[in-house]
């Protein structure tokens, strides 16, 4: 699934195509930065189908087709200006629902009990996000901040009226929206700490995310539940503003490779794999000392132009669960 | 008493009316763009008597007027340049304090046991705020920050020598200090994580917040107590920066709807309500699963030009409790 | 030890000078502006020997002699450009690292097990950073950002592999890398909240920090452990940026006094002591109530000119134990 994803996003400049979502499973994005914006000059109306399931482990998750949920759900990447109608096919045994952050809905799209708009087992709902650029308001009233940002959706209503129970089991999912300028990356990689999991993985069994020296590696870090993280990788930092990139040599932001976040905050960022620091394994974890120490911490390994990791048995990364690439 | 309070403060533009604070019970602020900066060019002197006391219920709050002492306390709201003489009249059974955040004030004026500034039984004391705007150091010390800001003031002894007892039945209070060309706002609207209540109310009691459509709201978010919390409202996002405006369109602040926040930290933020939503019954809450679930969550009600609620039994908001308005 | 390391460092305009890194222990920097610029212009290559050591107490710490071990560790000072080769000797009986935030460094450096860079008991290891200034990158891939920042080093290795207990008992100290052109302080101090102590002293015993009206005070406030923390100053508040000082009139960050912090994150900025607010006994302290009340909160004494402090008894600050001259 994820390969015909990946060329159906490659190809959004043609005019079908663009109606479609840039949607792949989360962790698995390689983006093409021209393609992605050229059809999307007047802001397009995408629809997709997210189904919730029930996995295997009795965890819970979104897919884009039945029987292939994942935790988390799918990358859901817009532009600025683009409109997303997103079906919600619940094939759960209990009421869900879908509530995004960052991005304009109506209270029909808020996705709780009490804007009566969740969803019955065995229903759809079509909930339906916009998104705009940044611009002054009319009348001088300032300005408007765009919808552009790293943010995420979520169940809102499973156990309780905040979702506590659907959020836990793993309904939830990364959702960024760009600026028509921003920088594209060549992959994505989506980091949700869940409680003490991280993607609702088994302690000490985070994701492995993989890229080669120098490729642009987008992070997208979400955390839900019940307790603060603070979210460090080894070997790279990013800038603590939008997009995790100084926009100019006036920019004072703050250079950070640790940020605390709590419950429903997102950030991301984008790094180039291995500057200045070259090829390795490198550690990406929660630095609060138990949470590491229970499990919370992974691997983000940075190939050589040959794939090869130096000083690594096997000369490379894992053979085992590489959700990165 | 918010009318005369109303009153008094749209008519600052008069001489005597300048020198008292603009001070209004805490969420309840209609504010007049023009007439509060016409008063201050200079920077005035206010003076106000703030009254610490024991409410019927056992908490305890700062009014304006004996009797008539609120949870969270009266906003206090300076345009930089001013200062603020406070006289504290305890009327509580124990000693008491005032300590405020971001002011500039003397030792005699911290609020401590430290600094033998703290209120007997039954006695006052004058506690004087200086604000100022920010510019270059004489000498070429770089630039000196000016006061403004979202900051709030607190009982200091209360219990502890940290005032934990004060601050936990309610001896705190929202502080603005403005620049003199920040946008003014039609509401402001206070909001206050304390443990695990908002504004001291029950659980499941938090106060409703009402605007209409279009109108400029301010929110002010403190924390308090033993707690993190991640403060998210529905529907409305915020650029994460002094104002939480957007001041150019080179601005790269990070836009939200989500922020992290921890004992005696305070932020806050203007938005439309409304704009590019519509109106509703749209959510406020703490986004940590379990304090949402046990009840520090609220709505802001946003009407129709009509005052109505598309959508929501009655037509609109509901007919009990509404602090903002 | 101090007055040594002090002296040596005014004088790092001499060629010989400029190869030891600017070190001091934490807390006790007074830095000479003119003098840490002019022998960098090119990036020096440093070399220092630091030493892992038990401490009579049974706390461990790094130090820069034999036997000179502190909580925290010598303050480490770089300026974008320089490398800092650094032996560390493991004087003590469990195996011990070194991990650096901020910096540049090889899988070789890194101080973990995973990629096999620590020290055994008795033998020694050394570490290398490197420091770069902000710049476009080769073929319009934007900017990379700079070093600077306020970063901090620590064990990864000891009681676990996240080093856990190394930390814990005090193996961690402040490294600080800055632009050529920032401002350079009179004094540094060094804050960290490790679990429910400051710089691993006893509740109640945090250290006292001293400076006169008008000096330029650098904080580096680290935090370690399991805890979130707030650090809140009195009658001081800064720019929550990357200096913590505003760069233009034009700098939109907040201005704060209380700033929420989890496990190795890492924050400083400059304040005049006593601006606007005169000489006194100001309190710094975490403000999450139950932490302040067991302890964790010192006094940053300011005096006048002559060295006395205003109505505080002996005139003056505490015979007792001053970490901050
Ligand atoms: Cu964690
Ligand atoms: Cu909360
Ligand atoms: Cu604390």
């Amino acid at each position: 699934m994820a390969k015909s994803l990946l060329s159906r996003r490659v190809f959004t400049t043609s005019a079908t195509a663009a109606a479609l979502a840039a949607l792949v499973p989360a962790n698995q994005t390689a983006a093409s930065t021209q393609a992605r914006t050229a059809g999307t000059t007047m802001g397009a109306v995408r629809r997709i189908t997210l189904y919730a399931e029930r996995l295997e482990d009795g965890q819970l998750g979104y897919g884009l087709e039945p029987g292939n949920a994942t935790i988390p759900g799918p990358l859901i990447e817009l532009v600025e200006g683009d409109t997303l109608e997103i079906e919600l096919v619940n094939n759960l045994d209990v009421t869900a629902s879908l509530h995004a952050h960052g991005v304009n809905y109506d209270v029909a799209s808020d996705g709780t009990r009490l804007n009566d708009s969740v969803v019955e087992p065995g229903s759809r709902r079509t909930y339906i996000w916009r998104t705009h650029a940044q611009g002054r308001r009319v009348g001088g009233a300032g300005i408007e901040p765009g919808s552009a940002g790293y943010w995420h959706y979520h169940d809102h209503v499973v156990g309780t009226d905040h979702g506590t129970i659907g959020i836990r089991r793993g309904l939830y999912g990364p959702l960024v929206v760009r600026r028509k300028t921003d920088v594209r990356p060549d992959k994505t990689f989506t980091v949700v700490f869940n409680d003490m999991m991280i993607n609702n993985r088994p302690a000490h069994a985070a994701p492995e995310f993989v890229a080669k020296v120098g490729e642009r590696v987008e992070w997208i870090v979400i955390t839900h539940g019940e307790f603060y993280h603070t979210f460090h990788i080894h070997g790279h930092r990013w800038a603590d503003n939008r997009t995790g990139l100084l926009e100019s040599l006036e920019d004072q932001s703050r250079i950070i490779d640790t940020k605390i976040t709590g419950p429903a905050e997102s950030f991301g960022f984008q790094v180039i794999a291995g500057e200045r620091v070259g090829p390795g394994a490198w550690m990406y974890h929660c630095h609060v000392q138990s949470h590491s120490d229970m499990g919370m911490a992974g691997i983000f390994t940075v190939t050589d132009a040959a794939g090869n990791v130096p000083g690594q048995p096997g000369g490379g990364h894992s053979g085992g669960d590489h959700s990165g690439h």
